[in-house]
This record gives C-alpha cells, sequence and structure tokens, in this order.
C-alpha cells in the first residue's frame, strides 16, 4: 500500500490550491520537495468548485492541480468534500441539515452542519464522490483517498428528523417489537413504555435535559452505526475505481467505533494530532504534568485502531479560529518533538497541516508551515530538519510498538460513560491515572478493544487493565476468565459487572458475570463522600494506597485472597482488593477507581513496572517508546520538557538521529529525541 | 384517619409492582412486613399500565397486588398517575405539553411534562383517576390516596398556549378590565399598557430575559393557583370515591400556596424528606454548619401546612441519576436519624423511599432500602432496627411541636422574593440566618403564613420574626398590630412596608403600612456597597452587632426608641433599630438583614433564646426538638454530627428508646439520637 | 443652539408625566424650578399614550404638560417613542420584532424589541414621528428632539427576516456581484461560496456558533449602517418641523459608528453617565483603581465624536432592575464629583435620570433624585448645591478639553476586535492600560477616530497611540506617514497592519501597509505561551518593561532603529521595539500589547507625561481634565477617593467653586472638585 510499504517513513502536508492563484502552485510544489515533502492532500473542503450548481460538474481545479503535482513526481490523496456542503444544498433540501436537541438546524456558515442520515444527502453525496472517482482516481498521481474530514468532530450528537427515521430502523432492527425494546429500555419506569414505532424518537429537549439512560446508549451506538454506514457508502463507492495500491482512508479520531469503521471502510487510518491543544489559552493547566504528551495517548488509541498508522493531519503551526482556540506558535523543537511523538508511536507517513496559512475563513489562525506572506521561515527550516531526521528511521517503518500491558476498554461501556455520570467519573479517574502511572514510570502500554479482539489479542499482553467493565457479558466474562486461566493477569476497578448490554444493573450479587472470575461478592458500595474530597486509603502489604471516587465494599468468595484493606471511613478493615489465582494466571478485583500512584503500585507488584530499567534510567519528563521490527527494538526517548534532560544508558547503542554511538550518561536536548538501537 | 390516628407511629415504604416480576411480590410483601413496615404506595407513574392506549383500561395488575397485599394485611396508598403521561397521549395531544419561555415543547423522555390547564389533559386526567377510583377506591387494603406526585416538582414555571389562555382568565377574574390591569401592572412605563386580553400572555422570551415584574407576581400566583386547581380537580372526584377514614393527600412540598392546596384538596400533607442532598457531589459545603440537618427548615414549613403530617418519601438510599445528584450510600446511623428526624418535627408515618432500587431508567442510582439484587443488606437491618425504636414512640403519636417564636411568611412576599433580587438577597440572607440561630441555640420555632392565620395563631407566639415583610396591606399590618397590643413582641428586619399587593413600591413615607406599629421613619436606604462585603456594623447596648445586604436609614417617629446605631459607613451614627412599645407588646424596625449572630443576640434580648436551659445543656451540633402531647412533652435530641457529643441532663428523664433512666452527663453517639421524658 | 450657546452650563432632569397623577405635575415643575433645573426631557417611551390604537393618535397629554411647562418657563426635549412599540403593534406585525441568532423573536415585555430595518416599522415610525412634530415641535417650551433611546442599547444583533432582506441589499451595493463578496469573505474554504443572494443571511445559527469572519464584520457595519439610517429617517421627519435653534440629538454611546451617525443625523451629541455602574454587585472589582473613574474614558469618547456634548442621563440615584444590576445609594458627593466629570470632560448640559423614581416596572430602583414618596431627601438637597456650582462656571462653557496625546482608533478594527479574539485581547489590554497609564500620570489625552479625521485634526497632537492598527489600507497609511513627516510621533502595537479592509490577513510581508513607515519587518509572531502568565519581559535603555498578551518578533529595516529587545522566552535578544525617523517625526513599533507600566514609559520617553506638572503636584488618586476657552484654560481637579487628598500647587489660583484664591499646598475633600483658573 502506497506510503505504508514499511519500508519508509514519509512526510506529506495538506494544501489547498482552491485558496490560492495559480501561479503559486509551482512555486510551492517545488518548495515542498526541496523541504522533503512527497505527498499533499487536497480538495477535502471543495465541493462548491466541483459541483458549484446541483449537478453540474467540474473538475477541471483539481485536475490541474493533479497533472501538476504528477510532473513533479507529487504524491496526491484526495478528499471527498462530503464535511461542507455547499450552501446551494443546504438551503435547497434543509432536511440534509443536522439539529440541535430542540429542533434548531444548524445552518450553513461552519463546518459539518449535514446528517449522515438524509437520504437526499446520502443520494448527492453519492453522486459527488463517484464523480470525483471517476474523474481523479485514474491519475497517476493519486496516491489514497479521504472519505469526508473528521467524522463525527464538531457534534457527535444529531437531532434531524432523517435522524429518527433512521434511528427508528436500526430500533427495529435490534428488537424487532416495540415490546423489546420497552424491556430492554427499562421504558416501565415514569410511564415511558412506547406503543408504536412512531412514538419513538432521538433523544428529545426534555425537563432538566434528561432522557431515558439506555435509549441514549442505544443513541450512541446508533450514530456511531451511522457514521460507519456512512462512510461504507463513499468507501463502497471509491473501491470500484481506486488503483491497485492505493489507498482508502479517513482522518481523525472521534467518538464512534473507530475499529468497525476501520474494518469495514478503510485500508488504513490516519490521526490528526495537536499536541499545541495543551497550549490553548483555554486548555492550558500549569500543574499538569502530562500537557502535550497527553498525545501519546491518543496515539495510542490510534494504535488500538490501526497499527502502523498515519498521521494525516500533524500540527506545525500555533492553533486558532477566529473565535476560539488560542495558542501560541510552537517553540524551536516542538514541530520535530510531535512528529517523533508520532512515529514512535506507530506513525509511517506524517502530514503537515497546512502549507499555507489562511489568510481567510474561521480557522485563519491555524497556521500551517508557511505564514500569510509565504516567506521562508522558521517552521519551514524545521520541516526540513524533519525531513533530514525521517530519513535516517526508515528501518523502523512498520515496526511495531512494544507493549507488555494493556488497557482494555470497549464501545459499550465507552458510549455508557459518557450518559451515566456516576460510569464517567471513575472511568475519567482510572483512565487519566493509568496513563499518567504508564508514562511516568517509562511503561509503555496499549489499548484493546475487547468487543473487537480475540483471546489471542489478550494473549499478547503479560497483565490486562479492564478499570471498570461496567457492562459485561457472558461471552466476554469467559474470554477474560480463559485469558487468566492461560496465565493472565486482569485487573479490574470498582463498578465491575454492574451492568448489562442494555446498560441496565444486573439485578444478580454483584459483580455480575466476573463474581467467579475474581474470587469477589460485593455486598456493599458507595460513592466517595464528598467530606474525603474523593480519596479512601487502603492498605496494601503494609503500604498505603489511595481509593479513588467510589468505593466497592468487598467479601472474598471461595478461592479469593484478601490482599488490602480499607484504613478509612467507617468500612475501615473491609477488604479493598481481592486476587483470585486461576489456573496460570491471576484476577484481581479492586474496590476503588485508580489515582497515578496506586497504579505505580499495582505495575510494581504485578512485575511490570519499567521493562527497560536494565537499559535505561529515565527521568519522569522523558517518554520512552519502542517499535520494533522483525528482531530490531527502536527505542525513541522523547524529552517533553523545556530543559536539557540528562539520561544514564546501561548498554551501548547507535543513536540514528546523529548517527553517533552512545552509552552511559547523556543528556537531551530541551524537546530533543533520541531513537537508539542496541550495538 | 387510617394511619394518622394519634396513637401509633408507623413504617411505609413506595413499591412499583410494574418494575417486577410477578413472583417477587409476595416475597417483597413478606420480607416488608418482617422488617415493620405496613403500608406501601403505588401506581404513582403507572398511566401506561391502566391505559395502554387511549380509552382502554387495564386495571388487573394493581388489582392483583391489592388482592395479594391485602392477604398479607398489607395497607395500600395509591397514587394517581398524572405526573407522566404515556407517549401515545403526548404524541397524539402534545397541546398538554408543558414549554419552555422560547415556546419550545418539553417532550416524553423525563417526567411532569405536561401542563395543568389544557383542557384535553385536564379531561384526560379526569377519566383516569375516575377509572382508577371506580377500580381500587373500595378495595380493602386501600387507606389513602396520592395526588400526582411532587406538583410543581422539576419545573414551576409553564409557558404553553394552554397556560396562557388560562392566565387570562385568571386575570380577567381578578382584574375585570385591561385598565386595572394596566395600572396594577405599571404598564404605562415602557408602553407596556395592553388595549386587549389577546395581547396578554404567561412571561414570554424577551431581550435580557426581563419581564415586567407585577406581570411574574401575577403569573406565580396563576402557577400557584393552576396546581391548587389541578388538584382539586382530582381531589372532587377521588372523595366521591374513597371509604370513610381513607385519606388524600400528595406528597413533596413545592413552590406554590401549599396551605390553600391542603386546605382545598387533602386531609393530610405528606412530604418527601431527602437530607442526604446536602451530601450530593454538586451541593455539598464542606464548611457548612447545617448540612443535612437544613431539614429541620422544611420539616418546619411542611408543619406549617399541616400538624402531624406524613413522609411519604423517607430517604434511604443513595441519591442519583444518570445524570446528576451522585451521593454516597448514607452513612450507618443516618437512615434513622433522618427518619427520627422527620418524627421529631411531627411526622407520625414515614414511608421510605423505596423498597428496590430500580435497575433501569434515570433513578437507577436512587437507591432504595434494597438494593439491585435484593440480598439482605445493611439498610434493611437498619429499617428493621428503626422499627423497634418507633414502636417505643407511640406515646409521642399526634404531640405538637412546641416553639415559642415563629418565622413569619406569606406567598405574596414568598413569590415577590423570587422575582426581585433586591428582595431575595434580604430573605435569602435572614431565612437562613434565624434558621441557623434558632438550630444553634436549641432553641425550636415555627413557621406561619400569615396569608392563612388569624390573630389567635400568631398569639401562639411570644416573639414573630417577619424579616422582610415587604408586600404589606393595611389588614395585615392590623392584625399584626392587634397582635402587639395584646403583648407579642414583633421584629421586622430591612425593605419592610415597601410595596403593595400588586408588588409596586409605595408612594407614601416608609416603612408605609408599618409606620405607625414600629414607629419608624426611613428617610434614605441603600443596599450595602460591595466596598463593605455585605455586612456594616451597628451597636447595640455596647455591643456590636452585624447588620446585612441593605440598609434602612431609620427616625424615630412618636414612641420610637433608638436601641442601636450604624457605627460604620457614611451613615454611622444613625439609628439602626427602633423599638416601639405598644399596649402589651413591643415592635421592632431593624434596618438590615440577620445575620446569624445577629440573631442570636435578638434572641437573648426578647428572652426567647434557649428556653430549656433548665432541663439540658447541648452542644451546638445537636438539635432539640420538642413535641407535646395532652401534658407530656417528648424531648427529641438529634446528633448530626459523625462523632459522640456529651449532653448535661439537669433532670432525670426516660429515654424511651433504650427504655432507661438517664440523667447528668451522657453521650449521643454519632447519628444518635434520644428521645426523652420527664420522670 | 439652545443649551448648547458657550455661555451657561445648565441642568435639566428626565420626566415622565405619563407615570404620575396630574395633580403632581405642577408641584414638580416648581420644585424642579427651585433645585435649578430648567429642562426636561419627555416622551421617550410614551409611544402607546400618543396612539393608542392604529392609527388613532391622541397628543394630548403632553400638549397639557407642555403647556404647563412653558407657564413654568421650563425648556422641554421631546423624545420619539420608537425605543418601545406598543402590545397592539407587535402583536399585529410580529415582522417588527428582533429575534435571536435561533429565529426565535424577542417579545414585548421589555424594551427595544425591535428591528430597524422591518418596512412595516419604519412606516409606522414614520407616521408616529410626523404626527410628534406636528404636534409638538412649535411649542414654544421646546427646545430639542431626542430620537429614539438608546439605540443599539440592550443588545446591538438583529436576527429577523427583515434584516436579512436588508442585508441583502448593504451587501449588494458594496459588491455588485456575489463572486466579489465570495472573495471579500474568503468563502472558497470550508465550501461557503454562494451562488446567489437568495442564499446569503444575517449570521445563523451554527455548529460552536461560528460564522465566517469576513461575514460578521460586513454584518458589524451593516448594523451600524441601519442604526444610522433608522435614525436619519427619524431626523429628515424632525428637520422639517423643528423651529430655528432647536437641536435633534439621541442619547447614551453604544456599539455602532457614532461619528457617521451624528454627522448624519444630530445636531449635539447627549450621553448617558451611569458611573455608578461600578458599585454594582454584579460588576464590583475591589482592586481596579479606576472603578467610576473609568467614565472618563466614555467620556473621552463621547468627546470624540461631538465637543462640547450633553449629558441627557447623569446618575443620581442607585441603579436596579428588579432583575439585575444592582448597587448602593451613590455615597454623598458623588453624584456632584459625577456631574463634574461630565463637565470637566466637555459637558455644558447635565440633565438628571430622573425626578421621580418610579414605583412600578423594570427600572423600579433605578433610581431618580427623589424616592417613591417624593419628599425632600438628600439627593435634592445635592442637586441644588449642584446647581450653586455649575452657575459658577459659565465662564468654562463651550471649552475645548486638551490634550496632547490621543488614541487613534476607527470602526474597522473596533469590529474586527468584536469577532476576533485574537484582536479582542491585545486591543482589550491596551485601551485598558493606556486610558489607566494616562489618569494615574495626569496627561489628559482624547480618542481619535481616524476613519473620520482628516490630516489636521491628528496634526493637534504631539503623540498618537494607535496600539493595534490591525486592519488598515493605503490611504490611512499614506495620513499617518504625511502626520509623522510634519513632526508627530506615531506608536503601533503588535499586530498592525496584519490585515486588509475585508478583515483577511494580508499576504504580504509584515507589517504590511505600515512597513515603510515604521522601519519594521515581523519575521515571526507568537501569542504570548499560557506558561508566562500573559507578560514577556523587555529592556529598553537598561529598564525593563512588559510586553502583553502577543509578540511580534522583530526585524529592522532601513531606517529602523532598535530600541528594546526581548529578555525572555526563546526569543530573548531579538528586538522588541524599533523607531523610525522620519522628515519631522518618528514612528515607533511596539512588539507586544501594553500594560500600565509599559505605557507610561513610552509618555516619558516621548515626553508628553504629565505636561502640567509645572503647575501641579497631583497624587495617583485624583485626575485632572483641562477645558480651554479662547486663552483660559480651567483645570478641573476631581478627587474619585472617599478619603482627603492632597494637592501642591505651584502657582496662585482662583477656585471657582469657592471663589477663593488657592495656592501651595491644599487638600480636597472626598469626592471632592476644584475647579482651577491661573491668576
Amino acid at each position: 500500500m502506497k506510503l505504508f510499504d514499511r519500508k519508509r517513513i514519509t512526510l506529506g502536508t495538506c494544501y489547498y490550491p482552491e485558496h490560492w492563484d495559480r501561479t503559486l502552485w509551482e512555486e510551492d510544489l517545488d518548495r515542498m520537495k526541496e523541504a522533503g515533502i512527497e505527498t499533499v492532500r487536497i480538495a477535502e473542503f471543495a465541493w462548491i468548485l466541483m459541483e458549484p450548481s446541483e449537478g453540474c460538474f467540474d473538475f477541471s481545479l483539481f485536475e490541474d492541480f493533479l497533472n501538476l503535482a504528477d510532473s513533479k513526481g507529487m504524491n496526491v490523496i484526495v478528499g471527498t468534500p462530503t464535511a461542507t456542503p455547499p450552501a446551494w444544498l443546504t438551503e435547497k433540501y434543509p432536511e440534509v441539515l443536522n439539529a440541535d436537541i430542540r429542533g434548531t438546524l444548524y445552518r450553513h456558515g461552519a463546518r459539518r452542519q449535514y446528517n449522515y442520515n438524509s437520504p437526499k444527502y446520502r443520494e448527492l453525496c453519492t453522486r459527488i464522490v463517484e464523480k470525483m472517482a471517476e474523474a481523479y482516481a485514474k491519475h497517476p498521481s493519486v496516491v489514497g483517498w479521504q472519505i469526508d474530514n473528521e467524522l463525527n468532530c464538531e457534534l457527535d450528537e444529531f437531532y434531524s428528523e432523517s435522524d429518527t427515521v433512521a434511528f427508528r430502523e436500526f430500533l427495529k432492527k435490534k428488537y424487532g417489537t416495540v415490546e423489546k425494546l420497552n424491556k430492554a429500555w427499562g421504558a416501565v419506569v415514569w410511564s415511558q413504555c412506547y406503543t408504536g414505532w412512531e412514538e419513538i424518537f432521538v433523544p428529545r429537549y426534555t425537563i432538566h435535559g434528561t432522557v431515558n439512560p439506555h435509549q441514549v446508549l442505544d443513541y450512541k451506538r446508533f450514530v456511531s452505526d451511522s457514521v460507519c454506514r456512512f462512510a461504507k457508502l463513499q468507501s463502497d463507492i471509491l473501491r470500484k475505481y481506486v488503483k491497485p495500491g492505493d489507498f482508502i482512508t479517513t482522518n481523525g479520531m472521534f467518538n464512534l467505533d473507530n475499529n468497525r469503521l476501520t474494518e469495514e471502510s478503510l485500508n488504513v487510518y490516519t490521526y490528526d494530532s495537536y499536541p499545541n491543544f495543551a497550549y490553548c489559552v483555554e486548555a492550558y493547566k500549569a500543574k499538569d504534568p502530562m500537557k502535550d504528551r497527553k498525545w501519546s495517548r491518543h496515539l495510542a488509541e490510534t494504535r488500538a485502531v490501526c497499527q502502523p498508522f498515519g498521521i494525516m493531519e500533524q500540527q506545525s503551526g500555533a492553533n486558532g479560529w477566529n473565535t476560539r482556540m488560542m495558542a501560541p506558535t510552537p517553540e524551536p523543537g516542538q514541530m520535530t518533538l510531535w512528529t517523533l511523538q508520532s512515529i514512535a508511536h506507530g506513525a509511517d507517513f506524517v502530514s503537515f497541516f497546512r502549507w499555507r496559512t489562511a489568510p481567510f475563513g474561521t480557522e485563519m489562525y491555524w497556521h500551517g508551515i508557511l505564514d500569510y506572506s509565504g516567506r521562508d521561515n522558521a517552521r519551514l527550516a524545521e520541516t526540513k530538519a524533519i525531513h533530514q531526521i525521517v530519513q535516517k528511521l526508515d528501518d523502523a517503518a512498520g515496526g511495531i510498538y512494544q507493549a507488555q500491558a494493556a488497557v482494555v476498554c470497549d464501545y459499550d461501556n465507552t458510549f455508557d460513560a459518557q450518559l451515566d455520570r456516576w460510569h464517567e467519573m471513575v472511568e475519567r479517574q482510572s483512565g487519566k491515572a493509568l496513563f499518567e502511572a504508564f508514562q511516568q514510570t517509562h511503561t509503555p502500554f496499549d489499548y484493546l478493544y475487547l468487543d473487537h479482539a480475540e483471546l489471542k489479542d489478550l494473549e499478547r499482553y503479560k497483565v490486562l487493565f479492564y478499570p471498570h467493565a461496567s457492562i459485561m457479558n457472558a461471552e466476554r466474562a469467559a474470554m477474560l476468565k480463559a485469558y487468566v486461566e492461560n496465565g493472565g493477569k486482569l485487573v479490574f476497578g470498582c463498578r465491575s459487572g454492574y451492568k448489562d448490554m442494555d446498560g441496565q444493573c444486573v439485578m444478580d450479587l454483584l459483580p455480575g458475570h466476573l463474581r467467579d472470575l475474581t474470587g469477589t461478592d460485593i455486598p456493599e458500595y458507595t460513592l466517595i463522600s464528598p467530606k474525603f474530597d474523593g480519596i479512601v486509603h487502603a492498605e496494601w502489604d503494609g503500604a498505603s494506597i489511595e481509593t479513588a471516587v467510589f468505593n466497592d465494599r468487598l467479601t472474598p468468595l471461595e478461592g479469593g485472597e484478601v490482599l488490602a484493606r480499607y484504613t478509612e471511613n467507617y468500612y475501615a478493615g473491609e477488604p479493598a482488593l481481592i486476587r483470585k489465582k486461576l489456573g496460570k494466571g491471576e484476577a484481581y478485583y479492586f474496590g476503588g477507581a485508580f489515582t497515578e500512584k496506586t497504579a505505580e503500585v499495582f505495575f510494581e507488584k504485578l512485575g511490570i513496572r519499567e521493562p527497560y530499567k536494565k537499559l535505561f534510567d529515565l527521568p519522569e519528563g522523558v517518554e520512552l517508546a519502542v517499535r520494533k521490527k522483525e528482531d530490531t527494538e527502536f527505542f525513541f526517548v522523547l524529552n517533553y520538557q523545556e530543559t536539557e534532560q540528562t539520561l544514564q544508558l546501561h548498554a551501548a547503542f547507535h543513536e540514528l538521529i546523529t548517527d553517533q554511538h552512545v552509552s552511559g550518561s547523556c543528556t537531551l536536548k530541551p524537546y530533543g529525541t533520541m531513537v537508539l538501537r542496541l550495538k
């Protein structure tokens, strides 16, 4: 697959030929090539230029550009323009628009104002994609296609009439009868039972904004399903036209089942990475130790969908709409750092957003490599330096990220945690804490989507954390049990096993499907009283650990072994952590949400902390990531600090960027990166 | 009247037969009885089950349950289901829905989405209530009826078209002509005068959300009137069917004229008491000394409507919707404490919400006695222990709460303080301060609704505080004067007498109708400048007191005697407190809002502080409440602290719960209660 | 022109005859006269009284009042009532209403609910204004007319259908073709191009509330244009009827091109001055050194539109609607201080809001001179004292405010800074800092609207600050260059020259049109990272100065001289300030936004700081303002502090208020004012 041949790591950029006088095109392409850029993405917002009025098509502009690109030997990724319908379209067919929960339509003037389910929109999208594919797919410079732009970005809620019609179909297919739906939704509460499909809507405007939670869970699944169907509509067309070796992708990573999306419609997944968001005026948190390093979490999520992957939009300049997201220009070195962060986590293709900064429009402060004038500048120079670097990393291309531990997740729980604040509070706490603990202890980890996994996927890891497996079913519990029996270590946090697939609490003894596996009974539970400010302590082997947000008060069942007990609140002395040995492995039930400190204790006790300790001694502010290709491990050491960091290397390495031999004590400059290979 | 026979204090619970497999019913009833529960409330959200489609009725489910309950000797309270209309109803007749101020309808999916004034809704409610009454009223297990559920809960604002039509009728009846309405509303300002009834609406969407304040005052009265008419519609039907001795009630206490509601439509009032709201994540205030003790204020308000009363929903488990109100499980002992708090204030029947926790729906985290599994648990054990306690309190049943002081209020001022932030700021400050001062000094007090009172009601108290009698008329002033002349002590705070019944400021010298009574003139006044952070000091008999929020600058009229003077701001030296002796009593005009410290000084000076001082020496964190039956006083001493409290008893008592003799120093365990009777 | 004859300074008040029983009128007028009030404004909210039903007119009420006023020798200003259409009007013609961005109409009940562009409203306004003018314009007591009331107050955004129709006309006139509009709006971004005028709307409801920024810029110009056209509609009618010498004005100062409004439609501008807003509960900031003194900024803005001017509404009593803006009663002396603040800045006529406080309506707490009872009070006494004072200031009447420095502004940048947060952040910072520095150093300054100025207007000042001339064009740059060449000193801050007249960033080298003038190149720039908390330091001649919010990283071009360099961040050492000498003058480019400390350094270095230093030594908390008439300077020294302030006079002066000779050290009492003239 072009750009993903596992032989080279290459650079690209986003370019908008329609923004510029044609006289700039050639110069721009020449300067890109000089900077080491081999690929450009085009056309993803340009519907109006290709269909200036309904049914009249004009593909000449991008055809001219493709011809020029071809003459320069530049690869091109073509985007379908369905994220931004023209004004003529939405004025004539307002039913294609998305609406808010009150029913007010979102109008032309921003982007992503459409809904996925309008038959008319699907018809018009089908036509433009088909026509574009006819026009461009065979062009020699084309190497791939991007479907739409950032699906589910801006908004992931849809309340148009078309969505209600489609939601009913989705539900009919799932439930067959209204009676079954009423049962699944617990509609007997508050007289909510439906007597016909026409009484059922996507969530609507209600008092206190509260809607039946099981309905919302299905609605979130429906939105995800809508995106997947919308992408497949386009993918099915594109597949008829693309040249062999050309790929189909989409960009960004938003709230939907990205695994299904990828399986059904894509050849490769490309993420949009903007770590400078951490420095936006609205978002900056001085005390957050992670900041831009948090993007390693997003890259790990990307890797859980597709590996290796691409970065379709890699931050080069400052963020900023005219109304929000104001951020400083990245400091010298940060653009390089973030590019290498992407590569360290599994990217083989990195495309910078964007070549030139648009001097107009809402995103006029979202800077590209060049500023408004197009003059040579620091970011262009940094791009060239990055090109020098990535050329030295080709041996790592296609390498797989190495992790002994994974955090298990699934879309049912992900969606449930969005609608259920009890779930959300523990999920947010543990998700953040585990990530930070992994980072600060230099313990590489992966995410693993249980609902898209088989037993062998689990068995790649020594230890799995499934922090709040609230929704659980028998099949999943069985796979997890097999994992443990075969030697895995599996850790659950509080509120596991509480719910069934409808998001209803189970009427069984808790933790439901996980009782046998964990050897744990939960006779009582409580949110941690605000009196305690969210933390109740426990004692594990003589050391104090923190339990956060919520406490299950545990009792061991047969095979369950109490490892830790609460030391505070009225349940001091009761078990807080139970382990059950099963077959060759062990299952743990921990009665709280995790804090970063607690997570570190688990890493230590379960033997996964700092797996490369023998090779390195690294300061906290530095990330370690490892890609392995064939038998060679490539160690990426990334410094997120604005100060120099000192490392100890306990072996002799080859540093790829400087092409030098290094060992012993060595320093990493501010925002600097080393890529090491054992000699 | 059943459950309110003044001979026994009994327990109940809320139960939803429709939520559970019928196989659970019998076991549930048996376990309830074993726990000492004698009464269950049912059916209040079950419209869809009784009228599954328009005009088709099916009363079999609850009939079966009633038969079973009867066989077990269980009492049943039946709720009318009008709080939650079925989807078929609101889809067919959207005019029954409430709307927000923009006119957007609140849709099916939550509860209380209806409006009180839709003729169609009133017709459909009339029919379902009549049919239910026919079906169940004669059933031997039925002991009472609950109208709707928590009238005016969720929202107390209604902006549907039906409401506008009804509002016009309300206004026609009140004013007769548009000219009189224009006058009462001061509509001459900003060209607001109306020239026909059809130009008049409930408040609508305006710039800055501001609407004519006199219109809003009438609108608030109209909403209260709408609730009362809606309840009476149901009560009039039920009265035709209920067995002798069965009662009609409604539950909760929300923003409306509850006295009128009770007088017109109820036999007894039942409150819903959820003190654990104080520990909700969103509401918790570490520094608030009151927390759950604040519910004693709500219970005092309940008592001002009806005494003795019932608790239809008494908190047993954790609060929580899936979207908000997350709170911890009550700590061991709190369920008992809160039950006794209700009884101490005048409840003779306490019904726990709810037997089982629903595993589905918006309130899936609003825990009942049992959790999802239904296993025996700590709350069930505590319920049984509570039953042991209340059996020992039968002698106190029907006893009347004892207070020498009352806080005077009236619905005109209550509503005005909701629409007028100047009024609201003083009212909120003084209301909170007086309550806290009464609590912390162990000075029992009542509320007294002047607009539902006669002179003899006033004369039950030595001292009345009418903190901000902003709206005043000649009749009320005359009754207050008679109270003073007959020996009462009456205290007004700032802004008293400022307004007439339309909420217009009086063009008289201030304090208007209260000039003569208080011997006070107010030549100047001011909000306390934010420079002073809300407090200006004054001196009273050499001691410094606080005046809060707003200052009237006073001058004594004939008979007026200056007791305190401001010591700060540019009006230092001017009178801050004037007393006028009149007949056998005294009237006070205080130039500010009250703080807790200032209120305590008043209690001291007016001789009402700590009336049971000779009997007890109590720490601040403990509440004293007294119910008297015939000649026996029952002293409830309630410990809201999580720590043990020490009391000094200066007499010999019989403690009813332990059935022991106590005197001298004794300790009250965390969340513990003593019920004492003098030996 | 009556009231503005440059011979006397006179007092007035706002009066609402329609609020009061007619029996009060005569007494009120007599008491006004006794207090020194010569003029009343009437009728501006009284449409319903003059046109009680459509097409039926009744002018008798105000005619009676005018006759009485005439008999008392009282001047009257008549307001047109178009700010508050009657209910009959808006119910019959809802198309006259303004709407929010969702399209929801703002309804009757507040004020300013209309839109300027409805043909029906313009027709009905035309008729009522014409009829009023016929009825009242020749009346001998009438001296002037006020158009509408506070145009663009409450809301300056209009989203009705009438506005869209008018916006299209505005755009057609400006652009001629949709193609040109697409170009100006950068509509090629996000496929926003329009293919017909009917696709274009005023901003509508969009995702994230984001709308094309160039569209918003045109929209803001359009709203301003709408106001101006609406005022001109009325002014054109009034001009046909007014007596010679009578004036046309409007009141308040809101977000629109007030210079154009004044040029086109007014004879004189009158401001509404409410400095007590600084003490509103919602607005009070204990640490703000300016508070009520901030109104000197607004008065300077007023002066930039018209000089001398009037104050149509001068605060006398407390602010307050029933829902918001609660504030204390002004302290004794503040009413006098604020009146003299207005006069010091150029007012020759001051009219107090309002004679009596309305006891009803939304503004029932917006106090006038008298309170509800009408009794003699402190404010009436203070009014009389003010009258004594202003009689002594007649020599200053018509005097012109003296300033050596001005802050340059223009409506293009003003509007752009409202829609562009990058622009807004620097503009807000520098605007506040420059004002405070001018105030605290006793350096009088003016504002100057470049888009309404000629070179000679600029040349009245030694120094001009144009803090963030983001939008710039060749003509303006040329005028500025001429100013410098002729000897002026001109200072730009960061982000100058970034944009063209459409609000698009220029594709030139920065600072675009200002490169040559400033001798400055800007190769790189950045928002100051939140890490630095908004301030990066620089060094200028050995002293440390602050640069705020945003940094241009400068390089000198030919003629550019580096004066200061950054000392922090990764660009430490790079130029932060460049000066270019040109002809007789100097241009400065400063790479940041200004702080108050930095502004003071500029004043010092550019020789404009404290120009009257030789005459006075003044404490920081005191303002100095100078009005000059013929050759006499009147020095107003105003004490905003609640404490006595000590001044040093280095010359002998005549103090006009006390009619005494003063020199050397003297004290100014709390809130006191001196008006000095050199002997």
